[in-house]
């Protein structure tokens, strides 16, 4: 048994994108324990979906009970709150909107960490600052547990088809314990470093993604005052040193691309204001290391605009529609 | 022998990315007329001797005489000024270092339209502003000439190689004609519209490389003040939605990448004094058209900024090195 | 006679405050010569009136013969074009609205210049590019003409009490020429320096005003949000190092000050569009300048997005709604 | 006996709000009660002996024993620890670098809630994120103590001078037993609202300080550029709507006014690594509240880019010399 977990492990490090094999290394263990998921949101709920697939027992619970009702049906445990799921599972996710929200499911009155058991693994999947997520590690390992941050990239659909990137940090030695996990909701997961550079590399990501999101549609709005074919440019920057993920897999000039909010009216998505809280976040770890970063900044103050003009609930490339309108004389 | 033409046109619009084919087609033609060049600087001497390569005579020209001699070995003819050039040759490429250059060469007392011949086909592949783009449209016009514009990407090393990627703007039924000389010096050559937009396409280009290039820059930083080892957040931004360029093709973080200026100490490439004005160019047709471009106008403060302060000959990449210096208590 | 001019300018020279006794002086001069007045929008017929109130006669035009009805009930002539202004008046001042009607008012073909008389003294209060101006100088001294740019600090109510700035630029020997017009129009006649420094310093205030203001909105903005009082919050701001011309004399706040568009729902004052189209000289001069100015292209951009966002006709101190929108969840 | 009274009067005439009612509680008091005084930097150490200088015996602590010396010298009681402070005396003022020195002092091992009595009045005037102030006042109201927040506007000049203002947050009742203390060592003493409110007010008037100073430096750079004269256009901005205190009371251009830092190489003055703490907590302040402020931003960028490149111990107007040097081609 020690040598199948031994063997199992060592081939879901090396084949974390092969899904397929991985369920099927998943469904021919003989029994699975029970794992804790907490926050049944959006995200939190095909996520815990798939564990489920996977074979694994959930027990879970949520702020509003209702949101738990669609995973019950499908067979998980939902349960009164954080502090009763710790007290029956050794390994819990939590996927959660906010810091503030997992430091109360942390740390609260009926937190995780009030009945949590010796050498239970915490895996926090929520957007957070990188100093929460160490000062979580630090309540954690008080109990004799250990904590790991793995914030996710990808959205709704991503959740749902099994195919997120996990960013996680934390421990080494305990990564792999976390990637069995993570690797039925996800299709990468991918070892950061110590703890809070999961948050770090999300929070890098998402700036640099908000750059290049306002830098395309500013870029494509002047290309077309100028004259210029929207399909063109984008096909131009495609092939040139202009090219970024925000041209050429998520352009948000409508009618350039197919499958992409823009081409549906900026719905669905990442919405403006999630991309606020993650520029929010940059600037705050910005601000406490001295590091400048000057286009993040006013990315930042760009989609904080935004969030004040009525593009709060659209997806964040929608920058393009927010940039362009023209002076009405 | 019309018809030959005709065929040699359709093969070059659909192999311009087989050089050897297109060389082979050229010298297999019975003879050739002469082409003139204008501005024999870094960029157009290596264009000049692809010319000479695939089989044109060139007539050329240079405000510094001795700027000729290396082509003058070559074979082709140096004359004493622009004008003596459209004395010659009824086709000529000018490349040019900014605006006001392209204004003498053309309109100046010793300048092509002084002595053009009706019919001549200018191509001028400098970096200027659209609107002067325009300007030189209409003179070259009411001489009986046709003016293309065609700025071109890639560097003094694509031009040696031939493999610039030229962006052209003009009358569309001349666009043959000109990529049939484009051809020889580059291996895409690209029809974006009426006359300036093929510097419209270039200044659009620019502007969102320099935005996402300092955006990298900005994220690097971030992430390894956070704690993450540089190669392996650039590898989770390259598969992520931050992946642009600047991440995958030119890291601007010393040791990430190899064969980039950031691994040579930032000598080479492109540089920022070179970005600077191309973002001037970018900052003014925004604001003729009264387009937003916060981000671009930004970076365009920053490359300014760099410029100032020891950075004016380094690679763009720099930038990364202008945000990471530490305070010195 | 001319030493009766010779005294008066030199009392000119002194008293330029002192609008009353100027205008006693101007009154009991035996008899002035004609003026001429090009522009008769909402700045130049007032100072047009002024001019007039001083006892100038005034040949006047403006591209919309309508414009001049007011001006002709008191007494004005009307003609039909700057040319033939310039044919009977041999001082002129012209105020339009940018470069492109100044450019067509000198050099058109109905231009100026077109029946210009040698001597003729030219006074530009119109703001545009500073390189313009000089343009302006050098095709008026081929002439033989003397140009002056003089542009104005100051809104319609200054230009009917005559209380303008004028910042003039040009040929020294010629101010005092230029202060005798300018001081029956303004309360202050400042000398620059050269063509174009006129126009150099009410763009670099301008652009500091638009720094201030937004300055003053954000600042506003977030004391309102920690909790403090507007009007507190001014006081305590006027009495420290963060007090301007914003926070002192035009506070954005609604209810912090009274007479000032703010208390008037923005509406009067210096509208978002002229202060845009200010700021866009400002960009381009420190472009063609190298002259790197951060917030001032910021302020550029946030005064651009405005334009398009419905404040465009609104005085610019609306920028501290524009900020202010919270999100609507 | 007489002659003091009569000098605290005066000095206490300087105070803004209800001088006589204090003056009279003053001059009643047979003997005046110890104040304990904690941080004695460049900042505190003027102040407490400010208080020394009113009658007041001081009892104060520094974590570096040789900081009090000189206090010590004057007559006041230097002990081991705030605690110890907060053992002996019922009034304490606390000046301290930044939020983590306070939370230390306050709530550390040794801190002043250790040994506080009840009914203590606490006046805090670092400069410290606003939530940290709400928190210390919630930890000092569970021990029966009154915390409010006092941070000072002015340098180390104003405040061996007694010259110092102070915004004041916390309960109102309180305001005038804080006053009496505050009167000693400042000239103006200005409640603010509840706390965290002083605090609110010192960011938000150091966020438009910076603005403004920037903003002037660019202006004035520009101005030069265009061949204006500094101190001339000095003098046009500061009598139209660009003036700032930086442009008329702090101007960042050398050889323009005396007895400012720019007269003396930037020596001196508030340094540009204090700025850009001080755009930091407004920064962070902003974030939280969701308020755009895009100059804010960009000022803080700007300030943190020149803490690593030499100006970390300059005066803040040094950006004058940051923006303005030249491109060596």
């Amino acid at each position: 048994m020690a040598a199948l977990f031994k063997g199992t492990r060592s081939l879901l490090q090396r084949c974390s994108h092969k899904q397929v094999d991985l369920t099927m290394v998943c469904r021919t263990m003989a029994s699975k324990t029970p794992v804790g998921f907490i926050g049944l949101g959006n995200m939190g709920t095909p996520m815990a979906q798939n564990l489920l697939k996977s074979g694994y027992p959930v027990i879970a619970t949520d702020l509003f009970p209702e949101s738990g009702k669609e995973l019950q049906d499908l067979g998980a445990q939902i349960l009164d709150s954080p502090a009763d799921v710790a007290d029956k599972a050794d390994r819990i996710v939590t996927m959660l909107p906010s810091s503030p929200n997992v430091i109360e499911a942390y740390t609260g009155p009926h937190g995780i960490l009030k009945k949590i058991k010796k050498g239970t693994l915490l895996i926090d999947s929520s957007t957070i600052d990188p100093s929460v997520a160490k000062e979580m590690a630090v309540a954690s390992e008080k109990m004799g547990a250990v904590y790991m941050d793995a914030p996710v990239s990808g959205g709704v659909g991503a959740a749902s088809l099994a195919k997120l990137t996990f960013m996680v940090g934390g421990v080494e030695q305990e990564f792999n314990a976390a990637k069995e996990l993570l690797g039925c909701m996800g299709a990468n997961v991918v070892y950061c470093g110590q703890v809070g550079t999961g948050q770090a590399a999300k929070i890098c990501n998402n700036m640099l993604l908000a750059i290049g999101m306002i830098g395309t549609a500013e870029t494509m709005n002047l290309g077309i005052r100028l004259g210029l074919d929207p399909a063109l440019l984008t096909q131009i920057l495609n092939m040139s040193s202009g090219r970024c993920w925000s041209s050429d897999s998520y352009n948000p000039v409508p009618g350039v691309m197919e499958g992409v909010p823009s081409a549906n009216n900026y719905l669905g998505g990442f919405g403006t204001t999630l991309m606020a809280k993650d520029l929010g976040l940059a600037q705050s770890t910005a601000t406490s290391t001295k590091t400048a970063i000057p286009l993040g900044s006013l990315a930042h103050q760009i989609y904080r605009l935004m969030c004040g003009r009525g593009y709060a609930n659209k997806d964040f490339s929608s920058v393009f529609q927010f940039l362009r309108e023209e002076e009405v004389q």
